[in-house]
């Protein structure tokens, strides 16, 4: 299924799927409206996000939940592996390679590459970690294609530059700074520091 | 310094803080300009971003970079320590516990609570993880002000509720589901499911 579907559609999407899997035996059925509800959000927008995946329900009784999770999952594409490999194994590289959470949706971190020479040689959450001059020989052998970007701020533009090198169209970016690429490439970023300014200057006011 | 920034300016103010501290010692000065080129952003948001923190720069010279430095870290409160705990120190909790960065922008996670008994009881990144059965009176007890919730998505309400009965007005929260709370709290989603979903769909178009 290759229809189009909007960025913020697909931002809900494994909300939906979560919840969808969690009432999987319980209930045959689900509605838009059921949904929103137990979300709080408006029944238009849930009906709209639905229709993108599903087209829509039927009268009253509305969605088949499992045919509802088969069709949510095909459009996040959950079931195929994506290979992907993360750049800078430190703090936070090293917490996300031994997270197990992404082969729920398909990725799999097949090495992390880092410069430390200390780092270089160990394994981390099970995955190799090589050394950063090793990336563009496994990107190519490997056919990866995504990476996962965990260096500094200031060496994450040079190694989005060598991950596109070598072909890769998707990148998840954790370092924060903003980075720039060729038209068609994907630059998803993950800046956990934004969320902290947001929380931290709310925190502020509560003083 | 208590005016109002928007909250699309605050997300942004993270990464003009990174810059501006990499080439501290390098420059006195620094203009909007020079920031959005670095960045390839609009200028005139970069100036609006920076007016709202620090005035409008000097003509010619812009801001001074120090200055600058010391007002961003002021508007994001980052010399101030929030203390905060975390629930559900799963794969994920894991390792936002043994992450080490939070403490740059002042949070500081002074324990974990988990139901596991395997878990309750060990330490986790040097913070002891705790029975959840000791959230509500550690929160009072130690004036908790954040609550960062890793726990699966059909408890994440439950908890958020507790969080709320205890004074947290802030929630960082992980799983994969949306959360309601009263008016004055604020719930900062970071939905890694949502990344890769969208990360998942572009590379779907790319086979």
């Amino acid at each position: 299924m290759n229809r189009y579907v909007p960025i913020s559609t697909l931002r809900r999407l494994p909300v939906y799927l979560h919840y969808v899997r969690s009432i999987k035996g319980e209930r045959k059925n689900v509605s838009a409206a059921v949904i929103a509800e137990f979300f709080g959000l408006n029944p238009v927008q849930v009906r709209k996000d639905l229709a993108a995946v599903s087209g829509t329900g039927k009268p009253k009784t509305g969605y088949d939940v499992e045919e509802l999770i088969c069709q949510i999952e095909s459009c996040l594409d959950c079931n195929n592996e994506t290979k992907s490999v993360l750049i800078g194994a430190g703090n936070l590289g090293s917490a996300l390679l031994s997270y197990n959470g992404f082969s729920d949706y398909g990725i799999n971190i097949v090495a992390a590459f880092d410069t430390d020479p200390e780092t270089v040689g160990k394994s981390i959450g099970g995955k190799p970690v090589l050394p950063l001059s090793d990336l563009e020989s496994i990107c190519r052998f490997s056919k990866i294609r995504l990476g996962i970007i965990t260096v500094p701020a200031g060496s994450a533009q040079e190694i989005c530059d060598r991950l596109v090198s070598c072909g890769i169209t998707a990148v998840w970016n954790f370092a924060p700074t903003i980075l720039k690429a060729k038209d068609g490439v994907l630059i998803e970023n993950e800046n956990l520091a934004s969320s902290l300014a947001i929380l931290s200057r709310h925190l502020l006011f509560e003083r």
